[in-house]
């Protein structure tokens, strides 16, 4: 993020220069905004009978090369509203006069304003709002003979914004809104260095060959439909085994750590969201559930802490209990404005594999602890690089719940971390009103981090509904909750995983591990394999048989596009005398020779090495 | 059934003789309707004045047998309407009157309303309705001195009425409305023998005790909370033992005959069941959802079938493909009026064991085969005596489809449960208007049967969502559609469930299999406990260690309570040598003597006992 923030200058100023050329190209163009986003910029904007098309590219990047070798400076002026009305007049710019209008209308409501029309602006990186607001005055920057409203800041002068390449333009309407004019959005890319925009280039292409979209239909992991709706994505039974076997995976990890199974249904009463408080803050992003037969007011649920709490309270609880820890694999509803069509990245049914610890506030370092360390072997086994941001309250009066409190948790909290060898960053007021918490940061095999999941301390719930246990001492102590998802929604891991290993999925989760393939459709052969097949599922093997009436390579083609980790050819010499010789998918096997083996041992194998969740083959 | 529709005549007889013992020991006794209901009749009646009690029943008993004694036969008459309209007045009977009143006027339409109004009247069984509608005329019941409109049919005369018992007394609404006055509802059991009466009420004493509800709570299985509401329950982590192992047993069950666990949302847009059928069919008992940020029409899914055809439909499918086989597991919810509070037998949210066989019209039998294997195997497991319904059409036009297809299909369900070897019986009539089905009947430990679930063949699904296979021949067919569910709703089968062991779970579904109690708190033991529990642990048991500061009786009596299988006392000689002596609970025990082995091979053995699902201990 901090390297990120290094950037914003430098990408705020080729949004300039983008300008600039786009103004020397057509001097008719109208200018809207021009902020910075991830890994790069835009700008609105609307040259009257002119579509500016992949084609013009080119063009204006040569355009803009010209203004990087004249290395202008950038200069910062100021104006008084009124004087900056008539320039914006003089220059034709009207877009920049209605700005400027509600500037002096609105005053500093207007830069929030437009920080939200500003979409697909990720959250923690600082939008470029149109202009600094002084005590009546406004801020320009001009380099060369091009001159823009703006807050800044710049790089010093238009030779020093690195390396950068023009992306795509899309339509947007002005504001956001679309009663108002359709202007063209036109984005870059840039990075410091010529070799981190090819790598962001690479990347890119790499990105869409994984597209977890087009692997999902290719591979027939998940489909929609448009009589279930929009962000309803349903799984198919090769998805359903990689839904289960991560689920399972991530329980196990907890259960191991003394967390136990519980279950609860996908509706409540919304008296249970009055209680938690979750109804005045998020009421509005719930779905309402309406019953024909009786006047219950219900809601599907959009997170499970307060059902469970239901749970932990229907028995008294003593010191000796706790911690009580409860986990679930459950789906939760969230009111998605609209679901990414065709794809798992944003749906509107989450599958968490969430769970809750009440325990005692001396025992929240151990907790974290075991979470972490769950969550260490996890990422490690997914093969993703794990780092984590601790986030604190800072000074501000927004938190709840005593601070002496806050400051011993955060302190046990960040001493878990250490004891985990995690790598990890600090920020102050990250921390939700209820408490302290760790976001998990995982790198995927092309380069890209994803936020998947968080460690939330909880000081809020227990206070709302009065949960309770015996002290030692006979006194009725509040539990604290914490709150867990080590995969966090298992469709967004999903749309994060399919790409990071671009489908081909390690042997443990592979939808189909082995694919038996038969020379021929005569009976020996046909009974080896199923025999084979039989022993392989028997040790709970996720195996198929090809005996389709095609050629031996066209089969092996087959198996591969379906990436499966192990083909093995069943012929002459395999019905004769039980020996193998299994074909391995790439990037599974450790070096290029093929092994031969009888074939039970190879089932033993293929058993153990699934059960161990490796990535490498040992055949 | 038909079983039940012999006694019929006698219970209902026996409704006359209470009301004649009634009418002797208050003559200014109303009467209301007293039909037949299940295992016995009741009486509505109304005397001015006079609250009838428990305390009352001997004397009514007394009074009834010697109307029995007296064996008055039971003599048909005849009466104009405006006769006995005359007649009920004369009697001072208010109620016959209105009744009469009512017929006269409406003619046969009333017998319906009255037959609804008899609220607690099983499906199946007939309810009295009040009298015999002739042209013009209705009929009587006479017995000694008492007279009463009745349609019969009666025994011959009082004294064949086999052994009977008076259970309670309760209010209810004249013809279930609550606006028209309060009568007192007196109902009664009756048999044909007295050791079926004892047998039976013997049944009602241990169906109390194993009430689940009453279960639930003790061994700490599910709660509900009025936060969350009616019908809605939630499953401690005991209680979600039970659940996931017999779903995971019911699944495995399936999968070893090819079936695949797919995963479909809780929520669909409402056009999935209009295509399906089911909108206009049933949806009025839908939960609707609101969409707060769209303009969907959502609900709440009370079926799996319409998103299993999605899934099918996503793929082209060849002869070759057929059966494709789904199973999911997933909570559908359904709008009861209101849940049967604190309990699992009616709920709002169900969890079904469902699945989907898509095949070919000659690979039905096959199909049946194999679910029904799988059901006989499992309530085989579970220690329950399994029959079937077979549920053909009739010659009615009620049903959709091709005659010789279900000719065909229903022959195939035949031959399928002939070769299974099932207990059956055919009724002709009983289909689903979509096709012929097979419904389960189990019996559980104290005689009682429940219909548990069904598999169904269905013709109509396929044709209204137009799914299709390529035939051997390159002609597009149409597939046939297999529901099935074995345990049902797993919901409403451990209610059932946990009545018929008595909490008593199997080695395999208790929620808690082995308790280590320590003699002392002293280290090594505490250890000792830990180390085997570590191992038990490990090897897949679920164990729990009780080192409270209590005595060993004490300790060992709430591990009794508890129900758990094997309770292991660790004392010194368990430090020393590890040598066990597993006290077993009563009913797994197969001899009383106990055993003495090493723990590692007691955990062994459980671990057998466990995976294969035995009844008894083998220590």
């Amino acid at each position: 993020m901090s390297e990120q923030q290094d950037l914003e200058p430098m990408r705020h100023s080729l949004a300039h220069i983008m300008a600039t050329a786009v103004t020397t190209l057509w001097p008719e163009a109208k200018l809207g905004v021009g902020p910075v986003v991830e890994n790069g910029f835009y700008y609105d904007i609307d040259i009257p009978g002119v579509t500016i098309s992949e084609d013009d590219f080119k063009k204006i990047e040569e355009e803009m090369r010209k203004v990087v070798n004249r290395n202008e400076p950038f200069e910062k002026s100021m104006k008084p509203i009124d004087d900056a009305l008539v320039w914006a007049r003089d220059a034709g710019q009207p877009y920049k006069e209605e700005l400027l209008n509600d500037l002096k209308r609105e005053g500093t409501t207007l830069a929030k304003e437009l920080d939200g029309a500003m979409m697909g602006l990720p959250a923690g990186i600082g939008g470029a709002a149109p202009a600094h607001v002084g005590v009546g005055e406004v801020s320009f920057y001009t380099n060369g003979s091009f001159t823009d409203l703006c807050r800044g800041p710049h790089v010093e002068s238009t030779g020093k914004v690195g390396a950068f390449k023009l992306m795509r333009v899309a339509g947007a309407y002005w504001r956001g809104n679309e009663k108002n004019p359709q202007m063209q959005r036109l984005y870059g890319v840039a990075f410091a260095t010529k070799e981190e925009l090819n790598a962001h280039l690479q990347m890119l292409e790499e990105a869409k060959k994984r597209d977890h979209r087009k692997l999902g239909k290719e591979l027939d992991l998940f489909v929609f439909s448009d009589m279930v709706g929009s962000g309803l994505p349903m799984f198919t039974p090769r998805g359903t085994v990689l839904r289960e076997e991560l689920a399972a995976f991530s329980n196990q990890l907890r259960k191991d750590r003394g967390f136990q199974s519980v279950w609860t249904p996908h509706m409540t009463k919304k008296d249970l969201y009055e209680a938690s408080g979750h109804w005045a803050k998020f009421g509005d992003e719930l779905f309402l559930v309406t019953s024909q037969e009786t006047s219950d007011q219900l809601v599907l649920k959009p997170m499970n802490c307060p059902h469970h709490t239901r749970i932990f309270e229907s028995q008294p609880r003593s010191y000796r209990d706790m911690p009580v820890r409860y986990i679930e694999t459950t789906t939760d509803y969230r009111d998605e404005k609209s679901g990414e069509l065709g794809g798992l990245s944003r749906v509107r049914a989450l599958t968490q594999d969430d769970s809750h610890v009440f325990c005692r506030p001396d025992q929240i370092e151990a907790e974290i602890d075991g979470l972490l360390s769950a969550a260490q072997e996890l990422y490690a086994t997914v093969d993703m690089k794990l780092r984590v941001r601790l986030s604190y309250r800072d000074d501000s009066d927004a938190y709840l719940g005593d601070v002496a409190l806050w400051e011993s948790a955060q302190g046990q909290l960040k001493e878990a971390v250490l004891k985990n060898g995690l790598e990890y960053f600090e920020q102050d007021g990250e921390a939700a009103f209820y408490g302290p918490k760790i976001d998990f940061m995982a790198t995927d095999a092309i380069g890209r981090e994803h936020q998947v999941a968080t460690v939330q301390l909880d000081f809020v719930q227990p206070e709302r509904f009065g949960l309770e246990y015996t002290s030692v001492e006979g006194s009725m102590e509040r539990p604290v909750m914490i709150h867990c998802a080590l995969l966090g929604s298992i469709e967004r891991f999903l749309s994060v995983y399919i790409e990071h290993t671009g489908g081909n999925f390690p042997i443990w989760l592979a939808p189909e591990q082995v694919r038996l393939i038969t020379v021929n459709q005569e009976e020996v052969t046909v009974k080896k394999a199923a025999e084979i097949a039989d022993i392989a599922y028997k040790h709970g093997l996720r195996v198929y048989v090809d005996n389709d009436n095609e050629s031996v390579g066209k089969k092996i083609r087959s198996s591969a596009k379906a990436k499966v980790p192990y083909t093995v050819v069943i012929g002459e010499r395999e019905v004769k005398d039980g020996v193998i010789s299994p074909r391995l998918r790439a990037d599974i096997a450790v070096m290029d020779a093929q092994s031969e083996l009888h074939f039970e041992q190879f089932v033993q194998t293929v058993v153990n090495e699934a059960k161990s969740r490796v990535l490498k083959s040992s055949l």
